[in-house]
């Protein structure tokens, strides 16, 4: 066993980023006396697995060769054929597993299969890093809601903007294209309607190549104007207005401009958000990047929604007592009351730092 | 050249770290056929310079052996004979110098002795680590005035208390014993009189042979209580209140009971922060660390007061969107009026994070 090959395969992974939800991420090398013979991974939702893949892209015979791959392999018919079949067909020996599957449907019976067929089998190979691939497609695969990122940019005093609602710009140009990779990777984006009016966002992904997010609007009582770059450019990126207001008129001022309008049920006579994300996993949206206000990142703590937080902090200080914080509302009378993350990581994106962390 | 013995020499400095005030921190390696001979540093003030504390410490004769020393070497008669002189007398054959001396007594002239004398200098040996353990004296030399460290300890929702004004605890143990060093590490420790009222706080440091800092309090109209622990204990712990309300009767009553009253000039009816560090820098302390909530934080980052800031984060939320922020005040009008900051460092605390960074 060689750790650098499933290093490589958790390289090659990660290039179906933004494109295979809500699949998973994997990837997969064979090799055969120490050297590579072929590579795969999935690239994008429908096409090969990724053991298939490096099948495709062999260039030899491969019996007697090893395989490692990030994720269990799946043995049944789902979109694809079971690629434990491709496995024993091709006369692998050895077969070298990162994570395992949290699918009900395949956890340990690919491994199983493999052994049937007279093939070893490691399992738990860089599991810590394999699993990283895919704390969306676990967090969905689970439980059939969107795996919740809450987004912000601060200052090092915890400031989002100045108190004269001015936030261009917290942090510099490395943090900000890192959020568009987030925008590129995350299936869905969301903010209040707050955030419409104040800033009348496009909320697209703005790298080469990237995929637009799918826009959600948190619009109680359908504020959002209908002269909005949202509500023009709807046609061209998908956009759902998530509302309680019942209004047959103005919903169909919406959907004639190409805004899928999504009532749900309410919670003090707003959102509740929790019924939101049951009904936006059904759209098989498997993740979310929260860009919301204060406000919004309160109410979503609250609902239970949110998995992991990113805190983007700026080494710069706004000052203000009122106003524009992260996380708003009234808050926890008492730190032992407090949200409290785990796994905390910390990256550096120029003078900036991204703090990110596991809400428990 | 070999840059660990420069290594050890910053090593050994730091141990005189809470000593030394307004001294700088110096080690001091003396080498021969790579061989160490002795080492010093400068431990305590009024107590041998690092140099002479090597010298003071050698088994044998140094003649022909090389010297590490972390600063400029001084040239004048202060409260030590000149180091110069103790080189050049035992016959040192190469001096490496880390840090400039930014003393106008002494700057380059040191050096210029030894080169005299035969001696060959190399200097800025390591002199980013060396210059980082005199930020203190850097600062003190050249202004008179102390080098203010503008310390809280907030949530990642930027939160230094919950809207009840509880804040125990924001951060972990790690962290908090960070603060205890620092704490040992400044000469003194700066609150508002806010602080007093809320907490009754003690001020010490809490560590085994800590040096407590000299506490100073900024309280404008002396509503600091007689009772209060920091007046109780005045006796003991050095404490200084400062003040614009020149009340003879309250002042007396402060004074029997071992407090230092100082009158300031007045800024808008209160202390003038400037003033108060030209008053301190007299008083020879050289550093302070500013452990005050969101107001007087505002203020001292207006006097440009502040030479650094050290926000310890804790991966927790408290929400909330009145209030207990480390900077209140009304802050600036547009990001662009932000204070920046420079040199960011992070540091690991447990599960919590220390960002710092210079203001500019």
């Amino acid at each position: 066993m060689d750790e650098k090959y499933m290093r490589r395969a958790i390289e090659l992974a990660r290039k179906g980023e933004g494109h295979v939800n809500p699949n998973p991420l994997v990837g997969a090398v064979i090799v055969r006396d120490e050297e590579i013979l072929a590579e795969g991974y999935h690239a994008r939702y429908g096409d090969l697995h990724a053991e298939r893949s490096a099948f495709a892209n062999l260039k030899t015979d491969a019996t007697g060769a090893e395989m490692y791959v990030t994720l269990e392999p799946c043995c049944h018919y789902g979109k694809q054929p079971p690629c434990t079949q491709a496995i024993i067909e091709h006369g692998i020996r050895k077969v070298y597993v990162g994570s395992d599957d949290p699918n009900a449907l395949v956890a340990g019976k690919g491994i199983r299969q493999l052994q049937d067929a007279g093939i070893t089998v490691e399992t738990h190979v860089l599991k810590e890093e394999c699993d990283a691939l895919n704390d969306v497609f676990f967090h969905y695969i689970t439980t059939h809601t969107p795996y919740v990122v809450m987004k912000y940019a601060m200052t090092m005093d915890g400031k989002i903007a100045c108190h004269t609602g001015a936030s261009k710009w917290v942090t510099g140009e490395e943090a900000r294209a890192h959020v568009q990779r987030m925008r590129n990777k995350y299936t869905g984006i969301m903010v209040g309607v707050q955030t419409v009016l104040a800033d009348d966002p496009l909320l697209t992904c703005r790298i080469p190549e990237g995929r637009n997010p799918i826009r959600i609007i948190c619009d109680s009582s359908l504020r959002t104007p209908l002269d909005s770059q949202i509500v023009r450019t709807a046609e061209e990126v998908e956009t759902i207005l998530a509302t309680v207001k019942e209004d047959p008129e103005r919903i169909a001022a919406y959907e004639e401009k190409g805004v899928q309008v999504l009532v749900t049920r309410q919670k003090d006579g707003r959102v509740d958000l929790a019924d939101l994300m049951e009904k936006l996993g059904e759209r098989k949206i498997d993740s979310i990047l929260l860009e919301g206000g204060g406000t919004l990142n309160y109410s979503a703590l609250q609902a239970g929604i949110v998995q992991h937080v990113q805190a983007y902090i700026a080494p710069k200080l706004f000052g203000g007592g009122e106003g524009f914080t992260p996380v708003r509302g009234i808050g926890v009378d008492d730190p032992a009351q407090a949200w409290i993350l785990t796994n905390r990581k910390v990256t550096s994106l120029g003078e900036d730092l991204l703090m990110e962390a596991d809400v428990i």
